[in-house]
């Protein structure tokens, strides 16, 4: 299969943009969103945001051995996620995603061999099923063949939100509540435990059992419940309650958790300009992450911070943080996903946790920078 | 030097939006194009397109070892020609550009010594001279440590063009002439140059002369002349003419040729539904290609065909391929850039090469494909 082929093939699939269809009037061919005016085959795509709306651009690489294993991550997985990340960049500020655009580069032996086209079928098929959760077309890229055998993607997210309306980072203010959405530390949990078999095991990549990929095809609550059950693996950007957040104007500020609540936090206030205080007790910790505690209770000394550590530290839990007014009444759900308060924002700069023994300690960033390999 | 020092860096480098300044009520921040609402630093970044306008996206990688090799292009020709290949395609569509987002992993070694970061000086020189001659700013990104120890891009950029008004490849119609701007098979030639330069004295990549550098920050004419008499390592994208096509309806269908004439008129072809015939001699051949023939004019057989090869099929010369009606009139010089006639399309699906001597025959897709690595 050449890179040709390997477009051809991406395009028939995702029914973009035919030839004439589109054609000199520029209205949108069959089986594209409206918002896409000319999607993949020519030198650019064409987009049409909603009148009266700003464009809203987020690029995420998603690297082999940087941002997933290839043994480790299932494809569907490596698909899902590199989505996922965009469009949770996209949930932090409310918008509404109008298209995505990949770049791909794979390794030679991939588009000859049997086992490697199997690979690319459920990477793109992990890719679509989220695309078409969300309602998000593929719009164009670029393909090569990867330099150096590993799978290359960057994956880039174009949405829109009313002018003037999108949810910041730099807009929190003093005296503000601190809420995040679902639960923390279930994408580290879920990571370390799959690190733990491979390692006993020497186990390749988990597979996919049969019921979730119907899943993905039916969109059935029990799917859906199955895929999120694996906070690494499939995690669920929070695009209805960044929208509704909008929507409803009830936040002041906005960021995703992709690097861990300690490091984005510390963005957050950093960029507003604001300290904050958080209540370790009152952190939704995810059930994985309490497991991993319970599990490691027999062995370690500090057993009991583990959850507390990947809830803090972990990453990748791809929830949202946001700010509100403290007199804004905030629901327990926004389109079905539990808020919690977890602490507020303070004058000055300084970042710290209360235990649940009252005692106050500052939060250190203890997210992952991938420079320099450090926590 | 980490991840975050170096986004800090660009960020501070590029004058992006400041945290405040920006605020909540949208304004651009000091420093920023005005299509730009907000830049680096938060989840995503915010454009606001010229009224009455569609988005124009597109993606391309550059990544070491398929698209460049450090040992043959100088830092600076790296930076340049990743934004260059994106600029050419919203040339080739009549777009103007409103921001670029960089996608860059750099090997860890890179970061930590001192001539690592001088390619990282060197590269973002590169990029930002042609950044700002086209007045293009740098608006986002991400950023990671290379899984490989080579330096992997994606460079995205985001235009606009007046509604339904952004030429196509898909739009050209038999009887159109055919043109291409500038002159062909440069690129490749002086790819070849340095390729033959460097098998024999195991040269490393060249050094850029100070007089260049000084050019690229006065703008001189000289110095812009100096750049241009090298194809290769900076290829000049064609948006003024692109947008001189579109605003004054010249062009029925346009492409820029990345991959090379024979190719990329395949592509546009097939697009548009119809067949051509160009005229070998009409054919618009850079000096340093007929200097190559000339050098091999002693060695090989087929020297004279040398020049003709590198003009059909050398890509990377990021020049336009365009068609307009018969009976317009195209004028010889569009933006400064010469333009030439080199045949008409016609119908049906047949691509045909009329020699010197009258003889017709088919012309084959010459160019590269990167994951068979066959011409």
């Amino acid at each position: 299969m050449g890179e040709l082929e390997l477009i051809e093939r991406i395009r028939s699939e995702w029914g973009a943009a035919g030839r004439a269809a589109a054609g000199a009037t520029g209205r949108a061919s069959h089986g594209l969103a409206p918002s896409v005016a000319l999607g993949i085959g020519d030198d650019c795509a064409i987009l049409r945001p909603p009148r009266g709306h700003e464009i809203l651009v987020t690029t995420d690489f998603t690297l082999e051995g940087r941002h997933f294993r290839r043994d480790w991550h299932p494809a569907e997985s490596v698909g899902h996620r590199a989505l996922a990340r965009g469009l949770s960049d996209l949930a932090a500020m409310g918008a509404r995603p109008l298209a995505v655009f990949l770049s791909l580069a794979l390794p030679g032996e991939m588009l000859s061999t049997r086992a490697g086209r199997l690979w690319v079928d459920r990477f793109f098929t992990g890719l679509r099923a989220l695309a078409d959760l969300h309602r998000v077309p593929l719009a164009g890229g670029d393909t090569a063949e990867s330099p150096c055998d590993l799978v290359l993607a960057d994956i880039v997210l174009i949405g829109s939100a009313p002018a003037g309306r999108a949810l910041r980072r730099s807009t929190a203010r003093p005296g503000d509540a601190l809420y995040v959405t679902g639960a923390l530390g279930g994408a580290a949990a879920e990571l370390a435990a799959i690190e733990h078999r491979a390692t006993k095991r020497q186990m390749g990549a988990p597979s996919i059992p049969r019921s979730w990929r119907n899943g993905w095809e039916t969109s059935s609550k029990s799917a859906s419940d199955q895929l999120t059950a694996h906070p690494q693996l499939f995690p669920q950007p929070r695009l209805a309650v960044g929208q509704e957040l909008l929507r409803r104007r009830l936040a002041t500020a906005a960021i995703d958790l992709s690097d861990g609540l300690s490091t984005d936090l510390a963005h957050l206030c950093r960029e507003s300009g604001v300290g904050a205080q958080i209540s370790s007790a009152a952190l939704p910790i995810h059930p994985l992450a309490m497991q991993a505690r319970d599990a490691q209770a027999n062995h370690a000394a500090d057993a009991p911070n583990r959850a507390l550590e990947l809830a803090l530290n972990g990453g990748e839990d791809y929830e949202l943080l946001f700010s509100a007014p403290p007199t804004t009444q905030i629901p327990r759900t926004l389109a079905g996903v539990r808020i919690t308060r977890i602490g507020s924002l303070v004058r000055g700069s300084s970042i710290s946790l209360l235990d649940s023994a009252g005692r106050r300690s500052p939060l250190q960033p203890g997210g992952w920078e991938h420079f320099t390999g450090k926590h």
